[in-house]
Protein backbone atom coordinates (compact mmCIF):
# COMPACT_ATOMS: atom_id res chain seq x y z
CA UNK A 1 0.00 0.00 0.00
CA UNK A 2 1.69 3.38 -1.09
CA UNK A 3 0.38 6.74 -0.88
CA UNK A 4 1.56 9.97 -2.56
CA UNK A 5 0.69 13.43 -0.92
CA UNK A 6 1.85 17.18 -1.94
CA UNK A 7 2.71 20.42 0.26
CA UNK A 8 4.14 23.60 -0.45
CA UNK A 9 7.02 24.58 2.35
CA UNK A 10 5.81 27.02 4.46
CA UNK A 11 8.23 30.40 5.48
CA UNK A 12 7.98 29.09 9.08
CA UNK A 13 9.51 25.81 8.17
CA UNK A 14 12.36 27.49 7.30
CA UNK A 15 15.82 28.55 9.54
CA UNK A 16 18.52 30.66 9.86
CA UNK A 17 20.44 28.12 7.19
CA UNK A 18 18.04 29.33 4.72
CA UNK A 19 16.41 26.06 4.25
CA UNK A 20 13.92 24.01 6.00
CA UNK A 21 14.74 23.27 9.34
CA UNK A 22 14.96 19.33 10.19
CA UNK A 23 12.32 19.22 12.57
CA UNK A 24 9.64 20.33 9.80
CA UNK A 25 10.08 17.17 7.81
CA UNK A 26 8.77 15.15 10.91
CA UNK A 27 5.53 17.14 10.40
CA UNK A 28 5.45 16.08 6.93
CA UNK A 29 5.75 12.04 7.66
CA UNK A 30 2.61 12.77 9.67
CA UNK A 31 0.69 14.50 6.66
CA UNK A 32 1.58 11.05 4.72
CA UNK A 33 0.49 8.96 7.26
CA UNK A 34 -2.89 10.75 7.42
CA UNK A 35 -3.07 10.92 3.61
CA UNK A 36 -2.10 7.11 3.05
CA UNK A 37 -5.26 6.36 4.85
CA UNK A 38 -7.20 9.16 3.91
CA UNK A 39 -6.61 7.20 0.25
CA UNK A 40 -8.01 4.06 2.01
CA UNK A 41 -11.21 5.19 2.68
CA UNK A 42 -10.18 6.02 6.17
CA UNK A 43 -10.08 9.40 8.23
CA UNK A 44 -7.51 8.96 11.55
CA UNK A 45 -9.08 11.51 12.67
CA UNK A 46 -12.33 9.17 13.11
CA UNK A 47 -9.80 6.12 14.21
CA UNK A 48 -8.98 8.55 17.12
CA UNK A 49 -12.78 9.12 17.70
CA UNK A 50 -13.09 5.44 17.78
CA UNK A 51 -10.07 5.08 20.43
CA UNK A 52 -7.31 3.82 17.93
CA UNK A 53 -4.23 6.11 18.09
CA UNK A 54 -1.14 5.25 16.13
CA UNK A 55 1.55 6.51 18.87
CA UNK A 56 5.02 7.42 17.93
CA UNK A 57 6.99 4.59 18.76
CA UNK A 58 10.22 5.44 16.39
CA UNK A 59 11.58 8.01 13.70
CA UNK A 60 14.59 7.41 11.35
CA UNK A 61 15.42 10.41 9.18
CA UNK A 62 18.25 10.47 6.68
CA UNK A 63 18.16 14.13 4.89
CA UNK A 64 19.41 14.20 1.41
CA UNK A 65 19.35 17.47 0.21
CA UNK A 66 17.72 20.69 1.68
CA UNK A 67 14.34 22.18 0.49
CA UNK A 68 13.54 25.58 0.46
CA UNK A 69 10.50 28.20 0.63
CA UNK A 70 7.83 27.39 -1.46
CA UNK A 71 9.13 24.03 -3.13
CA UNK A 72 6.13 21.67 -3.67
CA UNK A 73 6.85 18.73 -2.07
CA UNK A 74 5.98 15.05 -2.64
CA UNK A 75 5.58 12.65 0.19
CA UNK A 76 5.37 8.89 -0.92
CA UNK A 77 4.45 7.08 1.82
CA UNK A 78 4.32 3.05 2.38
CA UNK A 79 2.80 0.52 4.95
CA UNK A 80 6.17 -1.72 5.68
CA UNK A 81 4.85 -3.53 9.14
CA UNK A 82 0.84 -4.07 9.77
CA UNK A 83 -0.02 -5.92 12.77
CA UNK A 84 -2.94 -5.63 15.97
CA UNK A 85 -0.02 -3.83 18.15
CA UNK A 86 2.52 -2.59 15.70
CA UNK A 87 2.30 -0.50 12.38
CA UNK A 88 5.08 0.84 10.44
CA UNK A 89 5.72 3.44 7.31
CA UNK A 90 8.31 4.12 5.26
CA UNK A 91 8.48 7.19 3.42
CA UNK A 92 10.60 9.26 0.22
CA UNK A 93 10.38 12.68 0.50
CA UNK A 94 10.87 14.50 -2.95
CA UNK A 95 10.99 17.62 -4.74
CA UNK A 96 10.26 17.07 -8.66
CA UNK A 97 12.04 13.86 -8.54
CA UNK A 98 15.20 15.30 -6.05
CA UNK A 99 15.14 12.77 -3.15
CA UNK A 100 15.16 15.46 -0.12
CA UNK A 101 14.85 12.68 2.63
CA UNK A 102 14.38 9.29 3.72
CA UNK A 103 12.51 7.59 6.44
CA UNK A 104 10.58 5.12 8.51
CA UNK A 105 8.76 5.43 11.46
CA UNK A 106 7.07 2.54 13.97
CA UNK A 107 3.70 3.03 15.99
CA UNK A 108 2.35 1.39 18.61
CA UNK A 109 -1.34 0.84 18.86
CA UNK A 110 -2.85 2.98 21.54
CA UNK A 111 -5.99 3.39 23.37
CA UNK A 112 -7.16 7.38 24.22
CA UNK A 113 -5.71 6.49 27.50
CA UNK A 114 -2.01 5.88 26.04
CA UNK A 115 -2.54 2.45 27.07
CA UNK A 116 -1.03 -0.33 24.80
CA UNK A 117 -4.22 -1.33 22.22
CA UNK A 118 -4.92 -3.44 19.47
CA UNK A 119 -5.93 -2.36 15.78
CA UNK A 120 -9.87 -3.41 14.90
CA UNK A 121 -9.26 -6.56 12.12
CA UNK A 122 -11.19 -4.37 9.87
CA UNK A 123 -8.12 -1.55 10.02
CA UNK A 124 -5.58 -3.99 10.39
CA UNK A 125 -6.70 -5.37 6.86
CA UNK A 126 -6.92 -2.05 5.41
CA UNK A 127 -3.10 -2.03 5.95
CA UNK A 128 -2.40 -5.68 5.01
CA UNK A 129 -4.07 -4.57 1.96
CA UNK B 1 0.84 41.65 39.28
CA UNK B 2 4.24 41.91 37.17
CA UNK B 3 7.01 38.72 36.78
CA UNK B 4 9.81 38.12 34.19
CA UNK B 5 11.06 34.96 32.78
CA UNK B 6 13.96 34.40 30.48
CA UNK B 7 14.85 32.51 27.27
CA UNK B 8 17.16 31.30 24.97
CA UNK B 9 16.29 31.15 21.52
CA UNK B 10 16.24 28.34 19.78
CA UNK B 11 17.56 27.40 16.20
CA UNK B 12 14.49 25.74 15.00
CA UNK B 13 12.93 29.40 16.37
CA UNK B 14 14.74 31.13 13.56
CA UNK B 15 13.57 31.24 9.57
CA UNK B 16 15.34 32.11 6.27
CA UNK B 17 15.37 35.50 7.13
CA UNK B 18 18.42 34.77 9.68
CA UNK B 19 15.84 35.67 12.37
CA UNK B 20 13.38 34.32 14.73
CA UNK B 21 10.15 33.95 12.67
CA UNK B 22 7.08 36.15 14.05
CA UNK B 23 5.39 33.13 14.87
CA UNK B 24 7.93 32.00 17.38
CA UNK B 25 7.16 34.99 19.69
CA UNK B 26 3.63 33.95 20.35
CA UNK B 27 4.77 31.24 22.03
CA UNK B 28 7.19 32.82 24.04
CA UNK B 29 3.75 34.78 25.67
CA UNK B 30 2.90 31.24 26.57
CA UNK B 31 5.70 31.06 28.40
CA UNK B 32 5.40 34.26 30.42
CA UNK B 33 1.82 33.72 31.26
CA UNK B 34 2.82 30.10 32.73
CA UNK B 35 5.82 31.99 34.43
CA UNK B 36 3.76 34.64 35.93
CA UNK B 37 1.28 31.83 37.20
CA UNK B 38 4.15 30.33 38.63
CA UNK B 39 5.35 33.08 40.48
CA UNK B 40 1.79 33.48 42.10
CA UNK B 41 2.21 29.93 43.18
CA UNK B 42 0.00 28.40 40.36
CA UNK B 43 0.33 26.09 38.31
CA UNK B 44 -1.38 26.75 34.80
CA UNK B 45 -1.05 22.76 34.47
CA UNK B 46 -2.82 22.18 37.84
CA UNK B 47 -5.59 24.84 36.34
CA UNK B 48 -6.18 22.71 33.49
CA UNK B 49 -6.70 19.36 35.49
CA UNK B 50 -8.97 21.81 37.79
CA UNK B 51 -10.93 22.56 34.87
CA UNK B 52 -9.81 25.99 34.63
CA UNK B 53 -8.29 27.52 30.97
CA UNK B 54 -7.40 30.25 30.18
CA UNK B 55 -8.56 30.31 25.98
CA UNK B 56 -6.80 32.41 23.90
CA UNK B 57 -9.51 34.78 22.36
CA UNK B 58 -6.81 37.41 21.03
CA UNK B 59 -3.25 38.24 20.52
CA UNK B 60 -2.42 42.01 19.75
CA UNK B 61 2.16 42.27 18.53
CA UNK B 62 4.16 44.71 17.58
CA UNK B 63 8.16 43.96 16.57
CA UNK B 64 9.52 46.43 17.13
CA UNK B 65 13.61 44.75 16.28
CA UNK B 66 14.48 41.43 15.24
CA UNK B 67 15.96 38.93 17.89
CA UNK B 68 18.23 35.73 17.05
CA UNK B 69 19.37 32.63 17.60
CA UNK B 70 20.87 32.04 20.74
CA UNK B 71 19.57 35.80 22.49
CA UNK B 72 18.67 35.09 25.75
CA UNK B 73 15.24 37.16 25.75
CA UNK B 74 13.44 38.53 28.78
CA UNK B 75 9.50 38.49 28.68
CA UNK B 76 7.78 40.91 30.85
CA UNK B 77 3.91 39.92 31.90
CA UNK B 78 1.47 42.14 33.20
CA UNK B 79 -1.83 41.44 34.38
CA UNK B 80 -3.92 44.32 32.52
CA UNK B 81 -7.40 42.79 33.02
CA UNK B 82 -9.26 39.90 35.54
CA UNK B 83 -13.09 38.95 35.81
CA UNK B 84 -14.53 36.49 36.30
CA UNK B 85 -14.81 35.45 32.50
CA UNK B 86 -11.90 36.86 31.34
CA UNK B 87 -8.12 37.80 31.58
CA UNK B 88 -6.03 40.21 30.20
CA UNK B 89 -2.20 40.40 30.31
CA UNK B 90 0.46 42.60 28.69
CA UNK B 91 4.08 41.79 27.78
CA UNK B 92 7.72 43.89 26.70
CA UNK B 93 9.91 41.39 24.97
CA UNK B 94 13.56 42.52 25.65
CA UNK B 95 16.94 41.72 25.03
CA UNK B 96 19.50 43.32 27.03
CA UNK B 97 17.52 46.37 27.55
CA UNK B 98 16.64 46.43 23.61
CA UNK B 99 12.66 46.23 22.72
CA UNK B 100 12.14 43.09 20.24
CA UNK B 101 8.15 43.35 20.93
CA UNK B 102 5.28 44.34 22.91
CA UNK B 103 2.12 42.48 23.21
CA UNK B 104 -1.18 42.12 24.82
CA UNK B 105 -3.65 39.03 24.53
CA UNK B 106 -7.13 38.41 26.43
CA UNK B 107 -8.23 35.14 27.44
CA UNK B 108 -11.84 33.38 28.03
CA UNK B 109 -12.16 31.62 31.01
CA UNK B 110 -13.30 28.07 29.98
CA UNK B 111 -13.97 24.82 31.09
CA UNK B 112 -12.04 21.64 29.38
CA UNK B 113 -15.23 21.07 27.31
CA UNK B 114 -14.30 24.64 25.94
CA UNK B 115 -17.17 25.95 27.10
CA UNK B 116 -17.55 28.96 28.95
CA UNK B 117 -16.85 29.26 32.62
CA UNK B 118 -15.96 31.45 35.26
CA UNK B 119 -12.70 31.96 37.20
CA UNK B 120 -12.89 30.44 40.65
CA UNK B 121 -12.82 33.29 43.56
CA UNK B 122 -8.92 32.14 44.41
CA UNK B 123 -7.68 32.40 41.40
CA UNK B 124 -9.52 35.99 40.59
CA UNK B 125 -7.87 37.07 43.29
CA UNK B 126 -4.14 36.24 43.14
CA UNK B 127 -4.88 37.72 39.49
CA UNK B 128 -6.00 40.74 40.66
CA UNK B 129 -3.36 40.85 43.64
CA UNK C 1 -7.21 42.36 -4.16
CA UNK C 2 -8.70 39.11 -2.35
CA UNK C 3 -7.44 35.59 -2.64
CA UNK C 4 -8.29 32.61 -0.91
CA UNK C 5 -6.41 29.27 -0.35
CA UNK C 6 -7.26 26.25 1.34
CA UNK C 7 -5.30 23.91 4.09
CA UNK C 8 -5.63 20.93 5.97
CA UNK C 9 -4.98 20.82 9.47
CA UNK C 10 -2.11 19.18 10.59
CA UNK C 11 -1.79 16.99 13.93
CA UNK C 12 1.60 19.18 15.12
CA UNK C 13 -0.23 22.37 14.96
CA UNK C 14 -2.96 21.07 17.67
CA UNK C 15 -2.73 21.38 21.25
CA UNK C 16 -3.15 19.54 24.65
CA UNK C 17 -6.88 21.06 24.47
CA UNK C 18 -7.07 18.89 21.56
CA UNK C 19 -8.00 22.08 19.46
CA UNK C 20 -5.29 24.18 17.19
CA UNK C 21 -3.12 25.73 19.04
CA UNK C 22 -3.53 29.72 18.70
CA UNK C 23 0.43 30.47 17.28
CA UNK C 24 -0.31 27.80 14.00
CA UNK C 25 -2.93 30.55 13.05
CA UNK C 26 -0.18 32.70 12.69
CA UNK C 27 1.78 30.75 10.40
CA UNK C 28 -1.68 30.42 8.36
CA UNK C 29 -1.81 33.99 7.52
CA UNK C 30 1.78 33.77 6.15
CA UNK C 31 0.13 31.19 3.58
CA UNK C 32 -2.75 33.54 2.63
CA UNK C 33 0.18 36.38 1.79
CA UNK C 34 2.30 33.57 -0.43
CA UNK C 35 -0.85 32.77 -2.27
CA UNK C 36 -2.52 36.42 -2.00
CA UNK C 37 0.72 37.02 -4.20
CA UNK C 38 0.49 33.64 -6.64
CA UNK C 39 -3.00 34.40 -7.93
CA UNK C 40 -1.26 38.16 -9.09
CA UNK C 41 1.34 36.13 -10.77
CA UNK C 42 3.67 37.27 -7.88
CA UNK C 43 6.05 34.63 -6.06
CA UNK C 44 7.43 36.15 -2.89
CA UNK C 45 10.55 33.35 -3.19
CA UNK C 46 11.30 35.63 -6.21
CA UNK C 47 10.71 38.55 -4.09
CA UNK C 48 13.15 37.89 -1.34
CA UNK C 49 15.58 37.06 -4.53
CA UNK C 50 15.11 40.71 -5.63
CA UNK C 51 15.80 42.14 -2.17
CA UNK C 52 12.15 42.80 -1.43
CA UNK C 53 11.00 41.52 2.06
CA UNK C 54 7.80 42.18 3.80
CA UNK C 55 8.94 42.44 7.28
CA UNK C 56 6.18 41.03 9.70
CA UNK C 57 5.43 44.76 11.51
CA UNK C 58 2.43 43.81 13.81
CA UNK C 59 -0.12 40.85 13.98
CA UNK C 60 -3.59 41.45 15.29
CA UNK C 61 -5.54 38.20 15.86
CA UNK C 62 -9.50 37.19 17.20
CA UNK C 63 -10.30 33.76 17.72
CA UNK C 64 -13.89 33.14 17.12
CA UNK C 65 -14.16 29.48 17.47
CA UNK C 66 -11.72 26.40 17.75
CA UNK C 67 -10.64 24.31 14.82
CA UNK C 68 -9.94 20.87 15.02
CA UNK C 69 -7.28 18.32 13.72
CA UNK C 70 -7.91 17.18 10.27
CA UNK C 71 -10.51 20.36 9.46
CA UNK C 72 -10.45 21.75 5.94
CA UNK C 73 -9.68 25.40 6.33
CA UNK C 74 -10.00 28.32 3.80
CA UNK C 75 -8.09 31.51 4.23
CA UNK C 76 -8.93 34.78 2.81
CA UNK C 77 -6.45 37.53 2.29
CA UNK C 78 -7.00 41.15 1.00
CA UNK C 79 -4.58 44.14 0.77
CA UNK C 80 -5.89 46.45 2.87
CA UNK C 81 -2.91 49.07 2.40
CA UNK C 82 -0.02 49.31 0.07
CA UNK C 83 2.53 51.84 0.07
CA UNK C 84 5.94 52.10 -0.75
CA UNK C 85 7.63 51.77 2.88
CA UNK C 86 4.51 49.84 4.44
CA UNK C 87 1.82 46.70 3.19
CA UNK C 88 -0.82 45.71 5.02
CA UNK C 89 -3.00 42.46 5.22
CA UNK C 90 -6.55 41.29 6.62
CA UNK C 91 -7.65 37.89 7.04
CA UNK C 92 -10.64 35.57 7.63
CA UNK C 93 -10.13 31.79 8.51
CA UNK C 94 -13.28 29.98 8.15
CA UNK C 95 -14.16 26.10 7.65
CA UNK C 96 -17.07 25.22 6.10
CA UNK C 97 -18.53 29.08 6.36
CA UNK C 98 -17.83 29.41 9.98
CA UNK C 99 -15.38 32.26 11.16
CA UNK C 100 -12.37 31.02 12.99
CA UNK C 101 -10.73 33.81 13.26
CA UNK C 102 -9.89 37.41 11.55
CA UNK C 103 -6.46 39.07 11.69
CA UNK C 104 -4.66 41.79 10.32
CA UNK C 105 -1.13 42.31 9.77
CA UNK C 106 0.95 45.52 9.00
CA UNK C 107 4.79 44.25 7.38
CA UNK C 108 7.37 47.08 6.44
CA UNK C 109 9.62 46.86 3.54
CA UNK C 110 12.77 45.86 3.85
CA UNK C 111 16.05 44.61 2.16
CA UNK C 112 17.50 41.44 2.46
CA UNK C 113 19.79 43.12 5.57
CA UNK C 114 16.61 43.88 7.37
CA UNK C 115 16.77 47.63 6.76
CA UNK C 116 13.94 49.47 5.19
CA UNK C 117 13.69 49.76 1.85
CA UNK C 118 11.28 50.60 -0.70
CA UNK C 119 8.73 48.48 -2.78
CA UNK C 120 9.56 48.69 -6.15
CA UNK C 121 6.71 50.60 -8.77
CA UNK C 122 5.73 47.22 -10.25
CA UNK C 123 4.91 45.34 -7.02
CA UNK C 124 3.32 48.14 -5.70
CA UNK C 125 0.93 48.97 -8.28
CA UNK C 126 0.11 44.81 -8.48
CA UNK C 127 -0.43 45.12 -4.97
CA UNK C 128 -2.72 48.24 -5.18
CA UNK C 129 -4.58 46.69 -7.94
CA UNK D 1 32.84 14.52 26.15
CA UNK D 2 28.76 14.63 28.00
CA UNK D 3 26.29 17.81 28.77
CA UNK D 4 22.84 18.04 30.71
CA UNK D 5 20.40 20.53 30.40
CA UNK D 6 17.03 21.28 31.22
CA UNK D 7 14.33 22.55 29.84
CA UNK D 8 10.46 23.18 30.76
CA UNK D 9 7.93 21.63 28.11
CA UNK D 10 5.78 24.65 26.67
CA UNK D 11 2.26 24.67 25.66
CA UNK D 12 2.87 24.66 22.51
CA UNK D 13 5.00 21.37 21.95
CA UNK D 14 1.80 19.45 23.06
CA UNK D 15 -0.58 17.96 20.63
CA UNK D 16 -4.43 16.73 20.80
CA UNK D 17 -3.45 13.79 22.94
CA UNK D 18 -2.65 15.77 25.36
CA UNK D 19 0.90 14.78 25.53
CA UNK D 20 4.72 16.46 23.67
CA UNK D 21 4.52 15.81 19.72
CA UNK D 22 6.73 13.63 18.64
CA UNK D 23 8.49 16.18 16.31
CA UNK D 24 9.06 18.86 19.41
CA UNK D 25 12.03 16.31 20.70
CA UNK D 26 13.73 16.62 17.77
CA UNK D 27 14.40 20.28 18.74
CA UNK D 28 15.35 19.48 22.26
CA UNK D 29 18.14 17.35 20.48
CA UNK D 30 19.29 20.56 18.88
CA UNK D 31 19.17 22.33 22.37
CA UNK D 32 21.17 19.55 23.64
CA UNK D 33 23.64 20.13 21.17
CA UNK D 34 24.29 23.91 21.99
CA UNK D 35 24.33 23.49 25.08
CA UNK D 36 27.02 21.13 24.71
CA UNK D 37 29.05 22.90 23.16
CA UNK D 38 28.38 25.80 25.24
CA UNK D 39 29.63 23.70 27.81
CA UNK D 40 32.67 23.57 25.90
CA UNK D 41 32.99 27.27 25.95
CA UNK D 42 32.18 27.63 22.38
CA UNK D 43 29.16 29.19 20.96
CA UNK D 44 27.25 27.73 18.21
CA UNK D 45 26.35 30.68 16.55
CA UNK D 46 30.02 31.68 16.50
CA UNK D 47 30.75 28.89 14.78
CA UNK D 48 28.22 29.97 12.01
CA UNK D 49 29.63 33.20 11.85
CA UNK D 50 32.49 31.29 11.19
CA UNK D 51 31.41 29.45 8.20
CA UNK D 52 31.28 26.60 10.39
CA UNK D 53 27.73 24.27 10.06
CA UNK D 54 27.10 21.16 11.88
CA UNK D 55 23.97 20.50 9.07
CA UNK D 56 21.91 17.25 10.44
CA UNK D 57 22.03 14.43 7.94
CA UNK D 58 20.49 11.99 9.83
CA UNK D 59 18.11 12.04 12.80
CA UNK D 60 16.97 8.34 14.94
CA UNK D 61 14.88 8.56 17.73
CA UNK D 62 13.11 5.95 20.08
CA UNK D 63 10.20 7.24 22.28
CA UNK D 64 10.10 5.29 25.54
CA UNK D 65 7.27 7.39 27.49
CA UNK D 66 5.08 10.18 27.05
CA UNK D 67 6.05 13.78 28.33
CA UNK D 68 3.63 16.13 29.19
CA UNK D 69 2.68 20.02 29.34
CA UNK D 70 4.97 22.07 32.20
CA UNK D 71 7.50 19.06 32.22
CA UNK D 72 11.18 19.92 34.24
CA UNK D 73 12.80 17.55 30.83
CA UNK D 74 16.33 17.24 31.09
CA UNK D 75 18.28 16.01 28.01
CA UNK D 76 21.85 14.34 28.53
CA UNK D 77 24.25 14.82 25.13
CA UNK D 78 27.41 13.48 24.60
CA UNK D 79 29.82 12.91 21.42
CA UNK D 80 30.14 10.07 19.99
CA UNK D 81 31.92 10.33 16.81
CA UNK D 82 33.88 13.37 15.85
CA UNK D 83 35.89 13.24 12.32
CA UNK D 84 37.14 16.45 9.85
CA UNK D 85 33.64 15.97 7.91
CA UNK D 86 31.40 14.38 9.84
CA UNK D 87 30.55 14.24 13.81
CA UNK D 88 28.05 12.44 15.90
CA UNK D 89 26.51 12.57 19.01
CA UNK D 90 23.80 10.66 21.27
CA UNK D 91 21.28 11.63 23.51
CA UNK D 92 19.01 10.42 26.26
CA UNK D 93 15.62 12.81 27.41
CA UNK D 94 14.82 11.88 30.60
CA UNK D 95 12.16 13.66 33.22
CA UNK D 96 13.21 12.86 37.02
CA UNK D 97 15.02 9.72 36.37
CA UNK D 98 12.30 8.12 33.59
CA UNK D 99 13.58 7.63 30.22
CA UNK D 100 11.39 9.63 27.42
CA UNK D 101 13.67 8.88 24.45
CA UNK D 102 16.62 8.48 23.20
CA UNK D 103 18.17 9.39 20.05
CA UNK D 104 21.08 9.85 17.86
CA UNK D 105 22.46 12.59 15.02
CA UNK D 106 24.79 12.43 12.34
CA UNK D 107 25.80 16.25 11.23
CA UNK D 108 28.07 16.74 7.89
CA UNK D 109 30.06 19.65 8.43
CA UNK D 110 29.51 22.77 5.83
CA UNK D 111 30.23 26.25 5.15
CA UNK D 112 27.32 28.72 4.94
CA UNK D 113 26.77 27.88 1.10
CA UNK D 114 25.79 24.06 2.61
CA UNK D 115 28.77 22.87 0.71
CA UNK D 116 30.56 19.89 2.39
CA UNK D 117 33.56 21.53 4.46
CA UNK D 118 35.77 20.33 7.07
CA UNK D 119 35.70 21.18 11.03
CA UNK D 120 38.74 23.62 11.88
CA UNK D 121 41.17 21.46 14.16
CA UNK D 122 40.67 23.30 17.03
CA UNK D 123 37.11 22.35 16.99
CA UNK D 124 37.49 18.85 16.41
CA UNK D 125 40.33 18.38 19.01
CA UNK D 126 37.50 20.84 21.58
CA UNK D 127 34.79 17.25 20.47
CA UNK D 128 36.93 14.22 20.76
CA UNK D 129 38.01 15.77 23.80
Amino acid sequence: MESTTQLRVRYVETDAMGIVHHASYVAWLELGRTELLRSLGQSYREWEKAGVHLSVGEVHMKYRAPAYFDDLVTVHTKVTEAARRRVGFSYRIEREGVLLAEARTVHMVTGANGKASVLPDEFLRLLVG
